[in-house]
């Protein structure tokens, strides 16, 4: 989530325990600390450069791998053991050549972590001995006869989900634990957060989108990321300009959310935050368009 | 189409009109439009190279997103702002760091057009507020018992529809004002381009493509670009060298077409000129081997 | 297979021979040698660096997509020329700007015969002139009531395909010619080829992969690459750090394995070497961090 700050951490992981406990999934917790321990120790074994280790993108990319194989494969020590071997693989991707180069704090994306989980959920169809997947917990349809107070209350919730979704989560404690931590860290963080999942939820609804995927979230928690990392993270400073780019790519978040679900869903894999890291990567660029100064 | 000359680009626009006009798709021509304003203006927004502009690379991406969304998709508002929206995407597309360093008379290509028209493409899946994709005219399937006189109409037929359909048409007048525009701007890429499509036809034929495949022309028009771009853009100067490196890219393409056609008919995404930019890819060193001197 | 030794050159074509004969495919080893002789003719009328010709990867990957292309389409004189066609594309590929580059020894891979070899299998699809595919030989499913001593003996059956599967061959006698081969070239290579072999049936055991796919060594081929060239190509010397780093590549390797046969197998495409392709480029930078000193 782009801060280096303790307190945040510290809220963060506040969050995903209680949302954990809450869902009735304690092991996915589990899953994600044996992952950041796996990921972190091969970091060191590996030698990396003290600064990757102290970013925490090592153990960022290795946690999220952790959650997201015990969130979508069936619960069982398999899977433990699973996802401690996917956290060693991530800091292999992490490392590898495409980042040797570049400066840690640009590359704080997180396709080390889509990348090792999409290879492991797939090699999962061939492998029996790992437990199936838990059927997701299927929404109620809802009603588009509620009354107006209803469908506010459903947009709200629905912007709750997609910051929570960040860490696999549909949990609206969660997500106020979530902005308090980017607010700890980045104030500026909080408030693109929230400003973000309101655009995307709105523009999902223009689009037409189900509603289902709308209120749990899944649609907007990689719109959130976008609208965080364009607006504080990529460039230095917020100007009208910056803010016009962060509102122009949570909306084509939304749009390449949908574009990856159609793609990935026959192959029954999540999007993770996939289409967060494809739009950064389309626009990024724009770092130096954004912040040169005007040509005279 | 790698031309600069101002004679070259209002041929393709009449060819262009006249195509949509007589095809009963004059919507189609305004999302052309709309997306060529749209990716003008964003270029102009991020203050891209002068050279970058005036070298037209970012309207001609812009202007074929705009032509393939309103194409493929049902006609109405809708489609026409998501075209527009689709401009803007590409020119982020276009100056992308994939691109930032290199020079710009190379990259010439056209995958930020293909990229954004896949994604969009993909994305209207789950946007339910876009009109579904109008069912395209379908071909009557060819006699094999025709006289064969009719037979060499056929070919020709086939041979200009391969030109048209660069710009989305099956329309022998477009064709025909397509390859004026080429001579205009160098009797090489006009050469290059007959000349392509015909190794184009007949290699299909060959290699046993469907009838219908072949005379809309939907086959040939990435071959036709392989042509024109080995044949007159990426090398200096015409040898025998560069005439066989042209005929055997041209044959590849024809084989790049049907393999990624079998990949995205399930997805019901057009090939667009995805392989030609394949094919340039992988023949490309070779501007490096054919060019230098003999070694003594 | 890495091995510059003219001895070991001549044991793999006696592994390759006998298998292709004794399998009742003759045909293959036609289209593996025209293949060879047009992608050799290739990168010399491209003039290619002596270095490149030399080392003999051109040869290689021209020889395994002739291979591959005969093995996985109908015989015949049309699939022979699709064949040598294929040599043709995969010098291209091989010298293309990906690689112009780099140093020779460090691209050993095996993409370019890869990603040519899908090209023109997805092709065929469309290519009603090129005969379909034979269907490959089905293999007896294996009573799991067996007494204990042919369980060992499969094992055994299932490693030595392992390794004979590099050249597409289901065949012991191949498999030791192979071995010796190697053993000509490099001792080390050999043992971690076996070791390898063993590493990767077992780990497809434990995560319950179907047996016939084990047995029949298709499983094994890639980590078999994967154990030799981790363990004696990548890194200097061998030592306890690049052993345990083999293992884990190798064990990954299966990962990777089974999560492309996922994705490749409704587009009726082999997995072929990719999963030894992928894992080397995930894990590659590791070549600064095992063999660099420990920082004081």
């Amino acid at each position: 989530m782009f801060q280096n700050n303790p307190l945040s951490g510290l809220l963060f992981l506040l969050a995903l325990t209680w949302g954990s406990f809450s869902g009735g999934m304690p092991h996915v917790v589990i899953g994600g600390i044996l992952a950041l321990v796996s990921a972190t120790a091969t970091g060191l074994w590996l030698r990396a450069d003290k600064e990757a280790l102290a970013s925490g993108a090592l153990g960022y990319n290795g946690v999220l791998t952790g959650l997201a194989l015990t969130y979508f494969l069936g619960p069982g020590l398999v899977t433990l053991a699973y996802a401690t071997v996917g956290g060693i693989v991530t800091t292999f991707v992490m490392l590898g050549p495409v980042n040797a180069d570049k400066p840690w704090r640009v590359v704080a994306h997180t396709y080390p972590f889509i990348l090792t989980t999409w290879i492991f959920l797939l090699a999962t169809q061939g492998f029996h001995a790992i437990p199936a997947a838990t059927p997701q917990v299927e929404l109620p349809p809802i009603d588009a006869s509620l009354p107006y107070s209803q469908q506010i209350w459903d947009f709200f919730s629905a912007l709750l989900h997609s910051i929570s979704q960040i860490y696999f989560k549909e949990n609206a404690l969660s997500a106020l634990l979530i902005v308090a931590g980017l607010a700890a860290g980045s104030l500026a963080a909080a408030v693109f957060a929230v400003m973000g999942a309101c655009l995307a939820v709105l523009t999902a609804h223009l689009g037409g989108i189900e509603s289902e995927l709308i209120s749990s979230g899944v649609q907007g928690f990689s719109p959130v990321l976008t609208a965080i990392a364009f607006g504080t993270v990529f460039y230095q400073g917020i100007n009208p300009r910056v803010c016009v780019l962060a509102g122009v790519a949570t909306v084509v978040t939304v749009i390449a959310q949908s574009a990856l679900h159609t793609l990935l869903d026959p192959l029954s894999l999540p999007t993770l935050s996939a289409p967060f890291d494809l739009v950064a990567w389309m626009f990024f660029l724009n770092r130096k368009h954004i912040d040169k100064p005007r040509p005279e």
